[in-house]
């Protein structure tokens, strides 16, 4: 038998699939995702899910011309296929490879770069008004999640298109999952909707809805034909309505004519429509239909058993601080946690499991989550905000306004800072050292091991102010030797005493900074080397006790320069005017492509090699 | 007649005040607001239309037990009046006097210190919490205007009040304005509770809502009691109630007796409740009533015309701004501008009466305002930005994720950057820079005046990719002489070439510095003297030529040090290498409290005095 995926060469290729060859060509999509993520890894789950609802998507709107926007974007995978890259499908993610997520740079099918949550409804309507103002017609298009719409951008979005009144499409893709099983009010309200009273109610809500909608005689017949399919009708979504939007739904988002016809439908409402299109995260692959939580986003598996291939042999970052948050809260009756739609990405699930009464997870909505910590902070409370580095750019005001200026003692377990493997550009955390230490009063610091991550959380807790921990997804390395005093605000720790050359290292650094020493021990040269601990405040005691005794002081971080700790260290020295050389590494100026953790190290000249050779260079 | 006021003069005292008497209270305080802000300048109208609200508030909650959240904080005169600070409140928003906003170090009455908006609800959410954790049983009451509505963590924070199930009472003070007139879907949507079923269909819809809510039959009866008062009914606002809260509403906010009335019905209700009080901005002083936006912030004016004491002679920039856009906008049909709610603040009345379609005022959303420009750049159109620095800083992730990974060429014009004289430590403008300059790509730019501004509008529809321009609120000085030369990318100005010390001053601080010069010139001290222009890229070209011929560069900008101009510039120095000393005048580490322009430009050590006397230190 042809493959059919063969004959889809180009965008708009997909219209010529006979319709009743369509649930083959789901099937060879699937096929194709699961052998491609089994081998690179990548969000499986989603992409499963969405595979009809994107053939039918494919088969309405023209490529470029119509835009389709996907929120958070890694559900784009048939996006992808679909579009002439089916044949780079392999190296998705792979170094020089496709990205796993939509950009603007890879196709012009990809109508905006996303990676984080919420963004894609006010991108789609800025998008159709663009397109009015100009005179256009091409349609617009917004694909968000259940889990994306618990986040507050979202809403004001919603809001603004119920209120211009532009022809933007909204589908609503509902899986009741965000990465995390989706939370909140609205989640209640999506779920009551799927169950309700559409089903049984049927004949007179779709008329009524057809007629206030302006939908045409002949569609309003097209609906009424398929009325026996209970899923195909038009019921009220009160919420979506009150907001300015027409609703439509729920939709079976496994049956490309269903959502074809709903489409089309929506095509022909003057201004914003929402389209409720249910579908099942992992559909088609048994595994991550039974745990779609483990197979969002997923290491390389084998497909025949969905067990992860290699299992890493030390415990990450992530679990040490699971494991100690949960010992430190028998203890300590006064600490919560609270996280946004991350709870075992952040390793919180003992944690709540434990502590059920006491873990929060407040959803895809990262400024709530920081300012609902700062006022349990304010009622005495010592709340600790589990989230990605990335992820709390969404909160900076938060933290600003709402923590540091009122002098809270909210702790952040800052997780995957620096640098992050296989995402790319919008999930590295190579900014929070910037814009945490733009705020006054906020200690930020590092761990180079799990002894380090375990002691600064039992500091962190000992100050009434507001503390944020950053270390890196992936594993600690667990060969190192703890070091014996526990931090002391603002110190640093002197690993070894050498001369001319020092190095101050930020974080995970630490074996790297060991090799740079020992390639360059070769050449004589045996650099002092400290362990930042605290990037702020940070050690200026240190600093000038080497003023005299080294040359030169290096600093390395995973991060920007711009604003970073070296930056900070070294403007410090040209302030004092210390007798001291200062050079910074850190992560380049720009943003930072997908590869693996080792690529990306050397890309950003954080690898041992290079660090050698820089101090070889300074000296 | 006894004046009721002087009888409360600590907490809790506004309880023993008779009921009947309650309209003559509330007419002392409006004249006791009227009387400070006609000499002090403050927040207006919206105090006028909270006096009723908060005087029921405070005899229902007991301070400082219970625990009462303002959202933005503006409209908490009447409350700093009845929890013991009416002596003190002549000296509102002066230099050492009682802040404009709630401020926990100055009354343990203020539960949590707002101004920045939407966060109230996030708060409240969490203090319900630690309530509930702690076995306490305190009450939690968010007030929460109708703009504040439109921000999208407040949507967050609904949505998780409505799951928790958490005993929260929500005010909505809905007086249909923002700090304009508010806007979106919800606005209609709110706009059509006020006017309807509920007064229609009165008796069927209270019952049903009695039963649904569990109050009890005493209260039932006291409800229908009143039902002839229209407006002291329960109807049904599907909107929140989906979102889990139990809505009561609407309810006339200028009556103590039916706010009191439903905040004891909320009281028995388990859950998020949300009263939908009605008010009137400006209500007793027919001047604000009539002109609420002009009322909102307003400076001294004069009680009899409402006419502002003091025209400044120069036009600010926020003036010059705006009518630059106009007459760029007449040449450029692709040119777009968005606000957040601050249209007029932000000087766009001429442009939006000019091109009405070409002006979104999105409302209080500025996540939305930023990545709706992002999508309407995407589409080929040239999208400014007009925002207030403080309020950028809820968009941080969305100018790095949506604006500048994708590069696309938006235009932030950023109103009251650096420093903001009178509404204090949150409305300060001097995070700009750091969080704007940690991000790959952004062009900062600073204007030392009105020509500068409109020179760096011109340039920055030139670039392709994003750019900023930071400037104050206030009058730029009008006496200095424009530069000839246009700005070019990563290029300072040079005012004059002196010797030994040079200055680089960022934005506004050109006729200081001068002053300073003049000081110095006594000591027979001539310093170069240039105009940073660009913050981001900063000219190195420039400093590099100063090497050899200079021992010293001072910066001068207003803002925080840390991730700042003058610490980018003294760490590229050390780096380099140069044999030149920078030293860096900033804003002190810290949250600058409120002040006129002229007593937090000392307090920063920004004045001629203090930059002299830092220069001949350093010599």
């Amino acid at each position: 038998m042809t493959e059919l995926l063969s004959s889809i060469k180009k965008p708009n290729d997909v219209k010529a699939i006979p319709e009743d060859k369509l649930p083959r060509l789901a099937a060879e999509i699937r096929k194709e995702i699961l052998l491609t993520v089994s081998k690179n890894g990548g969000h499986l789950a989603s992409n499963l899910g969405a595979v009809e609802l994107t053939i039918a998507l494919h088969r309405f709107l023209t490529f470029p011309e119509d835009k389709l926007i996907w929120d958070v974007g890694h559900q784009c995978y048939t996006h992808k296929i679909l579009t002439g890259r089916r044949e780079a499908f392999s190296t998705l993610r792979r170094e020089g490879g496709l990205s796993g997520f939509p950009k603007r740079e890879e196709s012009e099918c990809d109508a905006f770069d996303t990676g984080h949550s919420s963004t894609s409804l006010s991108v789609a309507a800025g998008m159709a008004m663009a397109r009015d103002l100009k005179g256009q017609k091409n349609r617009v298009v917004a694909v968000i999640g259940d889990g994306s719409l618990s986040g507050g951008m979202a809403y004001e979005a919603l809001n603004n298109i119920g209120r211009f009144g532009t022809n933007v499409i909204v589908v609503l893709n509902d899986n009741e999952m965000s990465i995390s099983k989706n939370v909140g009010g609205i989640a209640n309200y999506l779920g009551h909707l799927r169950m309700s009273q559409g089903y049984l109610n049927l004949k007179n809500s779709v008329e009524r809805k057809l007629n206030r909608t302006n939908i045409g005689g002949a569609l309003a017949k097209g609906i009424k034909k398929t009325k026996d399919s209970i899923r195909q009708i038009v019921i009220p979504g009160d919420f979506f309505e009150e907001m300015g939007l027409t609703y439509f739904g729920p939709v079976d988002g496994h049956n490309v004519a269903e959502i074809t016809m709903a489409l089309q439908a929506a095509a022909k409402v003057r201004g914003g429509v929402l389209i409720h299109v249910i579908t099942k995260k992992g559909k088609g692959y048994s595994f991550a239909e039974a745990e779609p939580c483990r197979f969002h986003g997923i290491e390389p598996f084998r497909l025949a058993t969905g067990k992860v291939r290699e299992v890493p042999e030390a415990p990450s970052y992530t679990s040490v601080f699971g494991r100690e948050i949960s010992r430190l809260a028998m203890k300590r009756p006064d600490i919560v946690c609270i996280t946004a739609a991350m709870a075992s990405g952040t390793g919180l699930s003992e944690f709540a499991s434990d502590n059920p009464g006491r873990c929060f997870d407040v959803g895809i909505a990262e400024e709530h989550a920081v300012t609902f910590a700062a006022g349990m902070a304010a009622s005495g409370l010592r709340p600790v905000v589990c989230i990605y580095s990335t992820f709390l750019q969404r909160a900076y005001d938060q933290i600003l306004h709402d923590v540091c200026l009122p002098k809270l003692p909210v702790i952040f377990a800052v997780d995957r800072a620096g640098i992050v493997p296989h995402d790319g550009e919008t999930h590295q955390g190579l900014f929070d050292i910037s814009f945490l230490t733009s705020i006054p009063g906020m200690t930020v610091l590092a761990p180079s091991n799990a002894s380090e991550l375990r002691k600064m959380l039992c500091y962190a807790l000992t100050i009434d102010g507001p503390v944020a921990i950053r270390y890196p997804k992936g594993s600690q390395d667990s060969d190192l030797e703890p070091y014996d005093e526990a931090p002391e605000t603002g110190h640093c720790h002197e690993i070894v005493r050498g001369k001319d050359v020092a190095v101050s290292f930020v974080g995970p650094m630490r074996s790297t900074v060991d090799v740079a020493a020992e390639l360059l021990a070769k050449d004589d040269i045996h650099p002092t080397i400290a362990d930042a601990r605290f990037v702020a405040p940070f050690d200026k005691e240190w600093i000038r006790g080497l003023a005299g005794t080294h040359k030169v002081l290096v600093t390395v971080e995973e991060g920007v320069a711009a604003g970073g700790y070296g930056t900070a260290v070294a403007a410090w020295v040209e302030e004092q005017g210390l007798p001291l050389r200062v050079s910074v590494i850190s992560a380049p100026d720009g943003f930072l492509a997908h590869g693996s953790r080792e690529e990306l190290i050397r890309r950003c000249g954080l690898d041992a090699e290079t660090i050698a050779d820089r101090i070889r260079g300074l000296l």
